[in-house]
């Protein structure tokens, strides 16, 4: 097989590359011009460093100690500190992809040249990923102007300090650079304030968390349209024209989705609909997933600019030979995106809820109570509806806003804050929850197929998957069980992917 | 003068002539292929009238009642019924100007021919328009799914029912329509459903917030950059390329903008500004704003499509020949994105009031605490920090969500919903709140600049316009007074939008 | 008929006081006892006056201006200038009970002989109050620390500036206190401070919104009670023994009160309920009432505290010979007491509102859908959930804690807050909220049981009450009105007490 | 040393009684008298069951199958498919200790009689409590009416099925028992709705978390006098004069706890604090902590209520001669009382935030910049301050209620909640973040301590044992290294809780 490799410009990465690169190891390379751009932007740091101009985090000190000078001969000495000293974060420890993203993302930035960094630590950078060091981070402690509390701590394995994985083992991190075969690194002037003062942490969880609710949202459109087969709905909110004069992009784009999952289907037989409208989690469960869509687009779209633009303070503008204090390192437009999108998913939660409710309402559903095999001796999914009301209401307070709970720090200088990590942090516990709620919603559609009777019931090309796959999982429910053992193999299948990926063919409709 | 008119033609709507028409009695006429589209759609409905294909709202009851058989000699009644059931709302009235935005907008989505109204009712919303009749509407009990509770109000008035205004002054509807030489309509079928299943409420008063809030960042611009002469900051993080590499679109329109109103401002000569870096709430300004531009910019995109495609259920597909159930009334895509503006706008408010807290510091400003003119004897802003501090804590509280907070109604059919009228009316007491704490800032501002003693000290063209405005307002505080006084004249003068007209060339940058 | 007169002494003061003073117009009194306490504090601050001690705004400035010295020839042009600088609130304005609660309170609590203020200005308390000058306050601009804000208006309609009502008419303050036969005071050492700084418009608001939650928990039981004859429900959860064996206080209350109200139903026929258990709105409402009980006592039991305690800062210590500085003005316990039970009234909130469905349910209550006359021509409440679920959102959202969004202010040395005005506002709000979602309640019951065709019905006491005034203000629904109407109508009853009022007797069980 | 024994009466059980069960593995044994109410209330239910009166949960299906008749025959096979059915939970596990803490407690309240539990089966609690048979019990999945999706796994082990650990080991529930010398246990009726139809879950966790915060108070208390030293902060606000008459219990608790911690301390020389008034965050310290204690003490009262008292549906009454349906499963009261105590606690850690913030203030504190040793060279505490913003904005969010976000579940008969554990849970959440907060006001305490310079420096008694542990944990800080590490080693001693061990003596004053 062929090794993946993803080439650096500073300019073109995209989300898909941050997760090849995190989840899948894919290997790392410069583009050769940024790695020019990166030297020039070195040398020209090196020149300002001889001449008299204050810079912040450079020739005077961080925060609000920019008004002590830093004198040439402490580079060195001053760099280490400022790494050590701002290594004050708190676990868990991140996931290993997920450092993985933040080295990536911080890596690509560099590459811009308004950094200044050396150009040895741009190849730390990229040996790391690509020799399987990944140090050890704390995900808490930044409040997002920038990361610098935790990574700092990336910073602290390339010095040979702290802790690191290699290939997958908690070591020392001077043992797991050892047995890659690298050395520590030598820090020049700015290099510490460029190692740590970065996005990297919230753009790098974010990424995956943005990679994770596209997935997801394909998923919902998925797991729904089985839910519509289940539940015999009508299909006419579904109709291409019906969606076309309502043209919300993310609604239009699931709605597609949900017509071509549902080729084949016995849905589309005319009339054969009970009801002429089925109830809003079913009617306009396009345009809440739409609506998660709409969001993510917007995300995306901020989120790909983060991943090719300078969030360095000061930045290196080698073309205008400044280098200029600013205020790049502040996500919050991003940030208030992804509490948007926490909010969005609450909806998409909500209506699973409500869907799965329906399924199993004799009312609604026309099929026994709590899809019960045997109402007489088998509760079935008569308990269910709690622990989906709890995860739901679980996601329903994640989705609290929190980016502008702060207050002045480090002097009164530090008056802005957005938290944007833990907001990311909050919307990938939202995602988490989901998988159990669309698991649960999966459970009841495949039950309520095994128990539809009626002649014409033929699941189209995507129900046909997704039945075998619940089922490969969850056996149908004949009599009453430990369901907490289904929940969890359903969650688990879910949350694999696989579902997604057999039906992948149908998505980009 | 020439008369303003808006010529509707059901796809072309824009927020800005919604204000037009809403707040400065522009006329509406309708684009004549509009008129007959919306002819040929009425047409359509009388011939399936006559067929014997059961259709929601129209020869079925709504809502939970969609099972129960409408007769055609019933259309009448039943659509009179439907109406004055569908009242449901409390109080407190939408203004005039709300209820004209809702109106304007319900009339052109059904030009589009997809609802099948009755093409006299169009010609009523027309001269109701255009005469001055506008309806009492109780903004309160529309849960968004869509705003029926309150829409029916503008129905009653139609019918004779009810109250309404004639220009300006409130009497019985019979009166106001007969006053303006208008009869009430007749209903036929569908008509009911058609006037009040609409999201007109939400996206009437929801155009002018938008509206608002696009005046609102203009003027946050203008304030901060005449705090920020006062405060004698660092121009640095303005630089254009500063931003070129940081390419987030609302931070690059907020940081050219105020680059603009800076023109010939003394904090252009190099070396000016005392401090390398400031405060992150003057520093990250436009980057807090542009989250603000970016959220609106999001948000107006969605409005856009609102206010130009169907939201009726059923919806009249003429081509299709066909009247379909759907749920095109689900608004939740852009509810949520109010319910991010609003804590976009959270942001803004906090850095505002950083920023004037940082003004009348000392340690930052280098100008007498408080802003005294004499610290031994007044007071100044001492207190003034506690009134800003509660609006701010009072946008807060609003800014958390409430899109999601619903549970199944009717019947448990309408398991969905988005409260879309209370997500827009907490988003427009935000925009209230922070016209007085940017007047507060301001108010700070110019008893800063009054205070400066720098003999480069010179405002750029906009802060000399701001000065003398604010000056006008609340003159210089020599000593200790009534300041309930000064904040409110502030509040008035940033409310009634003179300054951004004032400036309104520089904006466009 | 005797005047109703208060007789203050600093320790006795209630809610029920407050109440009779603020709304009823209650004369007010000072305890012989009381009066003397206050002189002799008094004397005691003239003497320090002429000690060298520094004592904070008094001797010093306040907040961050606590290093400034006042000299004693400055004492009374100092004060007036504290007052008028401390005049930094925003609208909109108390209304006039709640004011006259403000001066209630804060003359009690200064009768305690801890504030040293001017026993002259104690009876300028009493005369205003007595003689009905009520001083214009605008109600937001304080975060709780205290709320001098806003109580510094009445301190400045005390020296003739600014505006008050006499009698219930606006105009200045000067000629108000004129009408009066008053002459404005003149403020020595130490009396600004005193008469702006206490928690008095918290507490105030605060004590009417408590009284009023009381009266509300009566109502919700009462309506409650109604409901459940409507409902056909079951006793058997609101029998003695069974709440006996789960002693939670205010539960037992609620069952103790519902069972009296029920005295004479037909509920009360063994086996007349169809259901072994009736849905959880209905079987729990006691225990959640009683949970709004229960928090009610913990928090009127705090403002009790409140109302009788000193939140002077510094405070006099006569008996220590002392004047010291203190945080004696923080309310924070019972300002997270009222966050408590704005938690608690959203759960009475959706209680309600779960029951009203359920009554509209031909399933659950064996009546027509939506309680209609005539199912096939009368649309009845089938839309009337969404006005009442629109405002349990409202609650929902308003329930959301507001108490600790604050950051540092006045030089950083006001780092801490409560927001505590504006807490006791919103829940005002909710409670408001709440007489429109019981009244919705009440007109549904009062349908049902019009609609009832059991010949065992029959009303117990308290229905038969609660049932003749709903009618007399909202008819039966015979068929389609504007609902509207009904709705304000309902509301007004509930709000003017009326019902609890003709049903007091049994409130106390 | 002598076996720790509870003897539990059904009446009795205190929160320091679960702990000692729970944490400590303290014996469980039965008092004579309950044990014999307990068998007296299980031939009620036999007697009940050869009659043919329908009940809930017994003679009937549970939830909506509550119309469902089961037989006699069915008993066992019915309650064993009810236990399996109503396994419906999510991970993560609870902790051993809060497993038997909910043990514990079930087994307490069912002693009352009111239950009519097969006594086999409260045998069967108090041997799998002695015997250290610890079931398995993922603790998401119930909404609070009441644990049934939670508490079924204690039941499935009980029955041999699932998994469970035996001391302390994972395995099979029957691998478990076996290991333990017990035998499963057979149900009869009704047993499997006693089983799981209780709120210990939520008890369970609960009262471990009450206990955990009675026990950080104290920390709270302990860390703000140490900090007050090292800021050679006023005492004044302590006096106990001045808290008198502020009579409010918390807060006079805590001013006595910390008057008594710094007996000997320097603090008490007149004069010897350079401020008249300190930040709030230390003045009003006591209140602010006085409002935990007081919100604490509401809900262990109430808390106190639910551990003695029948959570049971239908309870039974022996001296009634009934079983009767109810809603005493509804713990919405102390609920609610969590959420005001998240809110409490989120006071209490901006206020520690604010004294960090201070301490390292050289405005404020007269320390050096950072508490640096050597401004020039060691950035010391300059970045930590991101940390523990970090984590009190969690702590903010964590405090948003969410007890009332639920909608009706079980055929709509569930229609209340209160997603009590998810309360518990995320108070849980808070107290964790609140040792880091905790422990870098600590460090940043000690620090100050060592480089205060004042002769007349010396700590009180408590404040000498704090910085004894402190730097035993943290050393000095001379020269900047990975905090990281120091924050997890404060952490650590903080949560070990020998901190309040050592200075327990000084606790209840």
């Amino acid at each position: 097989m062929k090794e993946d490799v993803v080439v650096l410009t500073g300019k073109t990465l995209t989300i898909e590359e941050v997760v090849r690169v995190a989840r899948h190891n894919a290997k790392v390379e410069f583009h050769p011009e940024a790695q020019a751009t990166c030297e020039k932007s070195r040398e020209f740091v090196y020149r300002l460093a001889e001449s008299n101009i204050p810079v912040y985090g450079f020739t005077t000190g961080v925060g609000a100690n920019k008004d002590k000078k830093v004198e040439a001969a402490y580079y060195n000495e001053y760099n280490v500190s400022l790494v050590r000293s701002h290594c004050v974060a708190v676990g868990p420890e991140a996931t290993l992809a997920e450092v993985r993203a933040m080295m990536v993302i911080r890596l690509n930035t560099l590459l811009l040249g308004n950094t200044g960094m050396s150009p040895a630590i741009a190849v730390m950078y990229r040996d790391m990923l690509n020799k399987e060091v990944t140090p050890v981070v704390p995900e808490r402690g930044s409040i997002g102007e920038a990361d610098i509390a935790c990574l700092s701590h990336i910073a602290l394995t390339m010095i040979g300090e702290g802790q690191a994985y290699y290939k997958g083992e908690k070591m020392a991190a001077s043992a797991a650079l050892a047995k890659a075969g690298l050395e520590p690194v030598m820090l020049g002037p700015k290099d510490g304030l460029a190692l740590v003062s970065s996005n990297a942490l919230a753009a790098g969880q974010g990424s995956l968390v943005l990679y994770d609710i596209a997935k997801l949202v394909e998923l919902a459109d998925i797991i729904y349209s089985f839910s519509l087969e289940a539940f015999k709905g009508n299909v006419s909110p579904l109709h291409e024209e019906v969606n076309r004069i309502r043209p919300f992009k993310g609604q239009n784009e699931s709605a597609a989705h949900v017509r071509a999952l549902l080729t084949g289907s016995y849905l589309w037989i005319p009339g054969i609909a009970d009801a002429l409208q089925d109830p809003l989690s079913f009617r306009c469960a396009c345009h809440i997933h739409g609506a998660v869509r709409d969001a993510l687009r917007y995300v995306e779209d901020l989120m790909k600019i983060q991943l090719n633009s300078s969030d360095d303070n000061p930045c290196v503008l080698i073309e205008q030979n400044a280098i200029l204090s600013c205020g790049n390192f502040e996500p919050v437009s991003w940030a208030i995106g992804f509490e948007m999108l926490g909010i969005a998913l609450s909806h998409l939660s909500k209506a699973a809820c409500f869907r799965t409710i329906k399924l199993s309402s004799e009312y609604f559903s026309g099929l026994p109570r709590f899809l019960s095999p045997d109402p007489d001796h088998v509760i079935a999914f008569g308990t269910i509806q709690k622990p989906f009301t709890a995860l739901d209401a679980e996601i329903r307070h994640l989705a609290n806003p929190v980016s502008m709970d702060f207050y002045a720090v480090a002097g009164n200088i530090e008056d802005h804050a957005n938290n944007t990590p833990y907001v990311v942090q909050k919307t990938r516990k939202i995602i988490d929850n989901l998988y159990y709620i669309l698991g649960i919603e999966a459970m009841h559609a495949a039950q309520a197929c095994d128990l539809r009777q009626e002649p014409e019931f033929k699941l189209g090309v995507a129900g046909q998957v997704v039945y075998r796959k619940i089922r490969e999982a969850v056996p149908f429910l004949a009599k009453d069980r430990n369901l907490t053992i289904d929940i969890a193999n359903a969650y688990e299948l879910l949350k694999s992917g696989v579902i997604q990926q057999e039906l992948s063919h149908l998505s980009g409709v």
